[in-house]
């Protein structure tokens, strides 16, 4: 992995970072407040792309959902249309002839076929959406290679800050760009539901490769990745690799491909530092949290281990108040469903072991209580079984996450 | 059930309302504020006793229950020894010691074996029972007929009500008693964790049939409460049957014994209050939320179902603050892993149809907020599907939850 992680960079970017994607934003005054806010996006690619996307596992899922679903079904898309504010969601045969009328819309715009066109919306479940102003917001709208960030803008709700990154990963004498853009903040819980995300190369890649990595890429990333433990009916993970950067006659990334390990570890390090940027970001959040689980008996174990501490209400209202209460981390292991012997147990709160095969630990309880004050606080928990090892992200519990959803539709 | 219904009525009592129980409490200071809180109970039956348990599902298992588990292995029991303030939980052989010894010291106070006394401790993880301030408190104690409020108040947390109540079964001519009380808060959820509760009966009963029947009691009540999700290392329903109202030469009641229902109808009327009390006052709760589903495909998808919407924290936010925010139950649904289709739903808040079969209903917001202005609130979601039913019992989430669990151990 040292090689890997040396030809791959991070740096500030986003969906238009890659080569040929153009971005744009308007606003559609969807909601009323705030009234400069962008609410409606387009990301359009200059050439044909392989597409892959996840969507929400939620049984309750939003008209742009299984629109999109179905214009992905041949694995390629070449634009993106998308909306804050109405979630266009439980909103019957009426919610489905307008998220097909947004990719019409999109696609006369851009003349393509209403079936290259995804269409996302997030916000208040049940309205319907205001076609007319999304029509001639639309109509207004110019996407651009400088676009990228508004369009990470458009699609917020109840976000801070915004969520947009961008990857390059060198490989013999190409460089390949990864870009995304992300939004949360709430109903954020792991199994891909919960948030938008939009993902953009310029790297040549197969269909069928895109969408294992992109499998891939999202379970270390936001599928490990807990706000509220909610999931919402709009949630999407869509990738767009378009192949701008590649030379003539070059064989795209695909299984067995000498860049294909570059890719994955490109297009995870993007998702993860957007699923990090969400969790950070969480409703009313005023810390991050990263737990990680070793020595589980299995992934799958470290998985549900890492995952429950990190969305434990408890866990989380105690960080909040800097509360070196350990007792509640170990509570949740026990009730992840992991094999959890408690003698075998090591537990470290920001360095500090605090428990250690089956006993507390004496620790000096001021300095814990300080080191918890950081804007970060990371959880090491050793199962002492197996080889299993996993992280996770959640935020801890502030009276501001309930005030923010006591009136969320006011 | 109209006539099973009629022979039981529920009246101010508990544990020690059936004949031939005495309880009591004492203070053993085991944290220090506040001042007069009781936190050592011990409830003792006169006669021999069939005794019945439901154990925590958590896999961290705090000292208490593991020597519990042991004594009421022979489906009998006498006594019980309680405290609050330190669950006596991740506590290793010192802590199993511990619990051993409360049993021991309990027993010999009442002149019994120590396999005769079920142990039971709730408060903080992690922390030492002070087993000399626990030995002088309870030299001091002396159990009562009286007593039995005291017990109930001795196992609070940041419980803010005392819960503790009775049924009387009338039977042929006889009257059974069933009484109960029991402790909250938070870390309260389904699957018999995340709590305490103690029911005793004069009614004679055979020691299968007791567990049976408190499993079926426990999976309507408790089992279908949820307050934060969090289930803990230490909880604990147990059932104690002494028989001293039953006349001489009296069968038992056991599978197909006449007063059967009527027995299990009074355990499961004592557990349900319990429940509803204990999701009332959840940590920081201002309102109760009854979540009744219907229609479901089959009862384990109505249970799944009630239990994720009463779960939510998005709808427990929202009914905080009296927002009409609909969407969020339908999506709780939707991730309930039960079988939802939105054109068969139908979904009332209040009384008031917000949505029905596949959209939004039209209604009267300002009426709509003001009736979630009360202090208990229903939601009834018809899912059209089945003959599946069930009921669950939840609370709002209020920026006091946050508060209470920042600062639990401090």
């Amino acid at each position: 992995m040292g090689e890997v992680d040396r030809a791959i960079s991070l740096f500030e970017g986003g969906v238009t970072s890659p080569l040929g994607f153009l971005a744009g934003a308007a606003r559609a005054a969807i909601r009323e407040s705030p009234p400069d806010k962008l609410d409606l996006g387009l990301l359009y690619s200059l050439e044909p792309c392989a597409a892959a996307a996840l969507f929400t596992v939620n049984r309750v899922r939003a008209a742009p959902i299984l629109i999109s679903e179905r214009h992905l079904a041949d694995g390629r898309a070449r634009a993106v249309i998308v909306n804050s504010g109405c979630a266009n969601a439980s909103t019957g045969e009426r919610g489905l002839g307008d998220a097909e009328e947004m990719a019409r819309l999109a696609a006369e715009k851009l003349s393509l076929a209403p079936q290259e066109v995804v269409v996302s919306s997030t916000g208040v479940i049940g309205w319907f959406l205001p076609m007319d102003r999304i029509r001639s917001a639309l109509a207004g709208l110019r996407p651009s290679r400088e676009g990228g960030l508004d369009f990470a803008r458009a699609i917020m709700t109840t976000d801070t800050v915004l969520k947009s990154i961008a990857a390059s990963l060198s490989y013999e004498n190409r460089r390949y760009l990864v870009g995304g853009c992300a939004k949360g903040s709430g109903m954020i819980h792991p199994q891909m539901a919960t948030m938008l995300a939009f993902l953009t190369t310029d790297a040549p890649v197969q269909p069928d490769f895109l969408c294992e990595s992109l499998r891939r890429a999202a379970d270390a990333s936001f599928n490990m990745m807990t706000i509220d433990g909610d999931t919402s009916p709009n949630d999407m993970v869509l990738a767009l690799a378009n192949g701008a950067a590649s030379g003539p006659g070059e064989e795209p990334i695909g299984p067995g491909h000498r860049a294909a390990p570059l890719f994955q570890a490109a297009l995870t390090r993007v998702c993860t530092h957007l699923a990090r940027e969400l969790a950070r970001d969480g409703e009313g959040a005023s810390k991050l949290i990263e737990v990680r689980v070793e020595g589980a008996a299995d992934e799958a174990d470290a998985r549900r281990t890492a995952r429950a501490v990190a969305g434990s209400l408890l866990v989380k209202a105690a960080i909040y108040g800097c509360d070196p209460n350990w007792g509640r981390i170990l509570t949740a292991a026990g009730y992840s469903g992991a094999q959890v012997r408690e003698e075998a147990c090591q537990l470290y709160v920001q360095g500090v072991r605090v428990f250690a095969k089956g006993l507390p630990e004496p620790f000096d309880e001021a300095t814990l209580r300080e080191a918890l004050a950081n804007r970060e606080v990371n959880i090491r928990l050793d199962l002492g079984l197996g080889p299993g090892a996993a992280t996770a992200w959640g935020c801890d519990l502030t009276e501001d996450y309930v005030r923010i959803n006591a009136s969320y539709t006011t």
